[in-house]
């Protein structure tokens, strides 16, 4: 403390020794002071917060500066302040500034952690907020939703910031314009890091909405600029662009499982972003486009491998006169000097379309309108591999002009072969991610099209005047701009990615308490357990990540659980990560193996099992309603004698919402499991929610299901990607081992069936509507 | 012609005088010359077109000139160039000008008389058409739609000129956005005198439409400013703006039948216009809004009757979410600084709703969404008379502010009270039709909303920076601008208002061709009948304004109609207006008494028959197909024996057309009209259609519909005014006498019925869906 004392005396100093007692810097410790200081801020003002935690603030800055003298809320030190608790942040003056704080061990107790406006009638204006972060600071549950920055106002900045982690419903930032106040707004959301964000499960967890389809025929004019999206997986939809002239240029979106989508709102520009991925993941996408006039120029995408709503171009299919909130034709589009490198299948056009579904949809949810007045022009693709459908074609392409794009297949052949001419050309890589065109291309002029003049420069802001060539990079650079360089995006202070304690083993023996370990270890550390028989008295709550494993030599730890019934022997808390290896597990019959909190799960949490024996529990693994965890695995395991399987189904509310991305089941063993053997659901006709995923593989069930009141046997109602394979099924009681959704992607092939039902699949799944 | 060919001659001299031979003057005289004229034109070049009549010419202007030097085409003197016959012309380069051509006894043969494109992707751009006349240049049929202007590109103007006359469907100005070189167009339409329009008789009939609805998401940016509308009769929509950022300023809207109606788009600013009616007629409109952020201020209302769709101001109901191509909810509206003098029930809010018809109607068509976010503020009410209801909340105002808006009511209350201030002023009469306050409000301050600092001037231009008031007038203002005054609007050189000829008066008697003395008459002319009995011998061809009467003392002139079966003894031709009195008209039982042509009915006509005596006719009233009547009127006449009565329900088609306006049977007697004793038809649900109108007044029919297949006397369906009041129905053999419409205008009183069915109403008609 005695560092800011002194600084406290050097700012009284400054203060004091000001000719004009109009302007002040002053350092404030207590809500109160805060407070008052805020209450009485004159232009030129500069309050600043003590270092140290602040719990439970509700800060409201409602006065207002000038041009030239802004009033300034800052951190006594950059990242030493912590917002922590029941706490929030609004603006309601013009010329506002607020830098250096850091939210995070809490959660907002309004509708945002930072708001632009403290009433409807009271926003900012001209006001920034800089150099902050916001980390975790999740409401207690994925359904409390809130936004974590809230746009509201007139020309507005969020800067240099780092947002992750946020795991309740809600985009992590939106701009809000109903209201003329908020329209035409000129914010600039510029030089952020939007860190990690886990999949939510379900719709609402953009990284940025801009408006919504109510609001979508205001002009709005948000610039997006110079952000990186690392690993941004919430929902489909990364940047949900839903208004008018908004503008996305020099982005980053790397290995982030989503898409830059112009959901609603026409006339965005779309210039010169980075869509990187792994060459692996399905998940990652690129530019989906809705509505009229986008333009999308000097964009690259590399390495990706989404499709259909990822694909790294998607060019949807709109639905007739569609009403405000559903899918508006594609007219007017302009694709211009973009590059696509070793991406699968890049461009696809039509996407979305569903006319095949127009018996189980209404007419007013059938996208049969395809693109028209749309332009590709001057693109370059290069796959290293030849690609066999580098366009697909979901509906018609007779409105869509293709106009000296060029491509370079190795010589694979493709439909239709007039859209991309092949050449032969190789790549030189600039920097990590990043391929140029090794030569020239003089005898491929670009095209001139109405507007073109206006495309001036490249992806790195080379001149297009002389030299001008189609694909994104014109002439031979020869460095790239260094993208994933974390100093370009967030606060300086800010380790986005600090390197990690080297985890420790603990090792147990049936004598000590497990529990108190488990509480002790730290986030990482391994747990091993040596031979014998361990009970257990009550839950084991995993909140961190850990791994619990057999003595390496025998593996023949046995836990048994002798808790009350209906609690579980692994009990899953946010962020809990626990991988468990070789143990048996035992039960009475009237508690669980592993379970979600039953409320209060506000992020995810992540169970892997394997080569371990399940048995007598009345249930395997029980999801209660709004938790979520990403990945579910179990490998090698065998489970025997269970009243119920896994039940992640309690979503019920058909919103899209589910209980897991992803469950996998490989090389396991079921024996005498009466129900819910799997129970996996999600409801909700909602073409943009892309999950769960289920893979059942190389496993056998015998004798299960013979409880099963719905007479099926793995249960996966509504969920998206199914893969049942190579499994054995004998002597199960049951009507149907799966009803599989063709038109989505769901599969099952080499699985042996005996006196087991069968597979059956419906094409058209019946659900509710969502909207 | 000496004239012209000394003026050929000068402009040969001046051609030859330039030093430099890049720019000329050229008089064309023939079709050939004037092609190779465009063909070759260089910028700054003069094309100057021959007087006299230019017939079935297609021109196109495909050069362009530039900022500085402009290609002209213009007539050799303004107005005595004729384009007639097949004939159009189509601008396809930048800097053209179109100056002084007369477009007359003709029409286009293609979409459009003017056209800025002459394709797809050549359009026009700072390309203007000035000082011209369309006067009746229709298609042969209503049905064969077509523009007269027509806009596409950017910076384009159309302005001093006279379009009057269109009857055929089709907007007389549109502007096409679809196409990025279409968008944010600019253009001009100013200074025009749109002269009468006749009504139409269904949909399509707009003076100007900006867009359309698949377009309604572009900025389109078009300013109609200083035009005067009178009698602009046409549809509902006088303009129907459906795009974004269009103005709307200083238009003069007198007498018209319609509204400036925010179809689609948001945004459009509708300042200073005057909307003057007659204290009449309730087809006289004002401002209808639609949609989001429109501002409508300084407008003056004078004297309408417009109510619900035709009301001063209606504010409208949305659909929920609604289709492209219906209801956008109204949002963000901003109305102030108007006054409204002597208007009844002007303000009229949640127009359109139609809860009440959801049980005949689909939810997409169902207006329930109220307008939100809207303001009402500094705005002036002045009635001489009180007015009961002010206001008219067609559904609840809870989102609809009221400030500082101030009412002279006589004292009459109103609700609800708190919307309006009631104040005792009295007005001062500027000029014709304009009135303003006597006094100052001193007590009354405006209320300053958000972005209210940019309504900078009042109506006429004073600026409202130190003196502001309430109303769209500030201070006292000595004089008001001549806003009827034709030199402000239309070419110089054009006289819209022509004295007319007196009438003359011809004498016939039975020996004497009546049909020849009908084909000399002039228009206007009045034909006297000697007592005595015409035999004629084939249909009288009407196409003009004619009075056919008996001679005054005896007025017992009778025509037998001699013709062929199945045609009329008076056929009505586009224009025709006939008036006849106190004649006898009768057939063989095997022709018409009226009927219409049967095709290339390219006008109205106009019916009246007074105090005669028809019989033993087929028809009485024959209306073809793609007809239409204004106004058809009996009165005084007797009916009888004849095999069918007046059919006017051939627009089957149910797209919201029908056969005539105003439909009126005062005082009249049938006898023996065996079936289609009244046949009038308009069929599709359109809630913007706003006609016919039917009146069957203190009539007797008896012995009538003895015949009548759908056993209803006097057929109705679908049309939106009817009245059958005071008459007297006796032994008529059908089930009803009529269907009526309830949720529309269909009333009926005072009727004496006797053995003939009843009156039936049906609250909500089910018709098939328009759109």
């Amino acid at each position: 403390m005695k560092y800011s004392v002194i600084l406290s005396l050097v700012f009284l100093l400054i203060s004091s020794c000001k000719d004009s007692g109009t302007q002040s810097s002053s350092m404030v410790t207590t809500k109160d002071e805060l407070h008052n200081a805020l209450t009485n801020a004159k232009p030129g003002d500069e309050i600043v917060l003590a270092n140290g935690v602040w719990e439970d603030v509700e800060i409201r800055m409602t006065s207002s500066g000038t041009k030239d003298k802004p009033i300034t809320l800052r951190a006594e030190t950059s990242g030493q302040v912590l917002i922590q608790g029941e706490s929030d942040l609004k603006l309601g003056g013009d010329y506002l500034i607020v830098d250096g704080l850091y939210f995070v061990n809490g959660h907002s107790p309004s509708n945002a952690v930072i708001e632009y406006a403290v009433s409807k009638d009271s926003v900012a204006n001209h006001s920034k907020v800089t150099n902050c972060v916001i980390k975790d600071f999740n409401k207690p549950q994925r359904n409390l939703k809130d936004l974590w920055v809230l746009f509201k106002g007139r020309n507005n900045q969020l800067d240099h910031s780092y947002l992750a982690g946020k795991s309740n419903g809600g985009p992590t930032v939106r701009v809000d314009l109903a209201g003329n106040q908020n329209i035409n707004n000129h914010h600039k959301i510029i030089n952020n890091h939007f860190g990690p964000r886990p999949p939510k499960g379900g719709p609402s967890a953009e990284s940025i909405q801009l408006g919504n389809s109510f609001t979508s025929m205001c002009p709005s004019y948000t610039l997006v600029a110079n952000n990186l999206f690392e690993k941004c997986d919430g929902e489909v939809e990364i940047i949900s662009s839903k208004t008018n002239f908004n503008e996305f240029r020099n982005n980053v979106f790397y290995k982030s499982e989503g898409s830059l989508v112009t959901r609603h709102g026409n006339y965005c520009t779309i210039d010169g972003n980075y869509f990187i991925g792994d060459g692996v993941s399905p998940n990652y996408g690129g530019i989906r486009l809705i509505g009229t006039g986008h333009i999308a120029t000097n964009n690259y995408f590399y390495n990706l491998r989404g499709q259909n709503f990822r694909s790294p171009l998607a060019v949807m299919n709109g639905i007739p006169k569609s009403p405000l909130n559903r899918y508006i034709q594609v007219t007017d589009v302009v694709v211009a000097y973009n590059s696509w490198v070793d991406c699968t299948s890049p461009w696809q056009f039509g996407v979305g379309t569903n006319v095949s579904q127009k018996d189980v949809l209404p007419a007013s949810e059938i996208r049969s309108a395809r693109p028209i007045r749309t332009l590709m022009a001057n693109n370059l693709i290069y796959n290293a591999k030849g690609d066999k459908a580098p366009i697909v074609a979901h509906d018609l392409l007779d409105g869509i002009e293709f106009k000296n794009n060029i491509i370079n297949n190795q010589g694979v052949a493709f439909e239709p072969s007039d859209a991309l001419e092949s050449k032969s050309f190789t790549l030189t890589e600039l920097s990590e991610n990043i391929w140029v065109p090794s030569t020239d291309f003089p005898d491929v002029p670009v095209y001139n099209g109405f507007g073109f003049d206006e495309f001036e420069k490249d992806l790195f802001g080379v001149s297009r005047k002389d030299n001008n060539a189609v694909g994104a990079i014109v002439g031979k650079p020869n460095e790239a701009p260094s993208i994933l360089d974390n100093g370009h995006y967030g606060p300086t202070w800010y380790d986005a990615n600090p390197s990690k304690a080297e985890p420790k083993t603990h090792v147990v023996n049936p004598s000590m308490n497990l529990a108190d370990v488990i509480s002790k270890a730290q986030d990482g550390d391994i747990i091993t357990l040596e031979t014998g028989d361990y009970e257990i008295a009550s839950s084991l709550n995993i909140d961190k990540t850990l791994i619990i494993q057999s003595g390496i030599s025998d593996g023949s730890a046995t836990l048994f659980y002798k808790g009350a019934m209906r609690t579980p022997l692994f009990q899953m808390n946010p962020k809990g990560n626990l991988t468990i290896k070789g143990v048996s597990l035992s039960g009475d019959m009237e508690q669980y193996a592993f379970a979600s909190l039953k409320e209060n799960m506000s992020s995810k949490y992540d169970l892997t099992v394997e080569n371990c024996n399940i048995e007598t529990f009345d249930y395997i693994l029980k999801a209660y309603k709004y938790s979520f965890a990403e990945n579910i695995t179990f490998n090698n395991t065998i489970f025997k004698n269970c009243q119920n399987g896994m039940e992640l189904s309690e979503e019920k509310e058909d919103k899209g919402e589910y209980n897991a991305e992803n469950i996998t089941i490989k090389n396991c063993y079921f024996d005498g499991v009466k129900e819910n053997v799997i129970d996996y659901y999600r409801g909700g006709y909602d073409e943009s929610t892309v999950g769960g995923t289920l893979l059942v593989n190389n496993s056998t069930f015998s004798n299960c299901g013979a409880e099963e009141k719905n007479g099926i046997l793995l249960n996966t109602y509504g969920i998206v990607n199914v893969d049942i394979s190579g499994n054995t099924f004998v002597d199960n009681n049951v009507k149907l081992i799966a009803q599989l959704w063709g038109a989505k992607n769901n599969t099952h092939s080499n699985n042996k069936i005996n006196n087991s039902g069968k597979i059956a699949v419906e094409e058209n799944l019946k659900l509710n509507l969502l909207y």
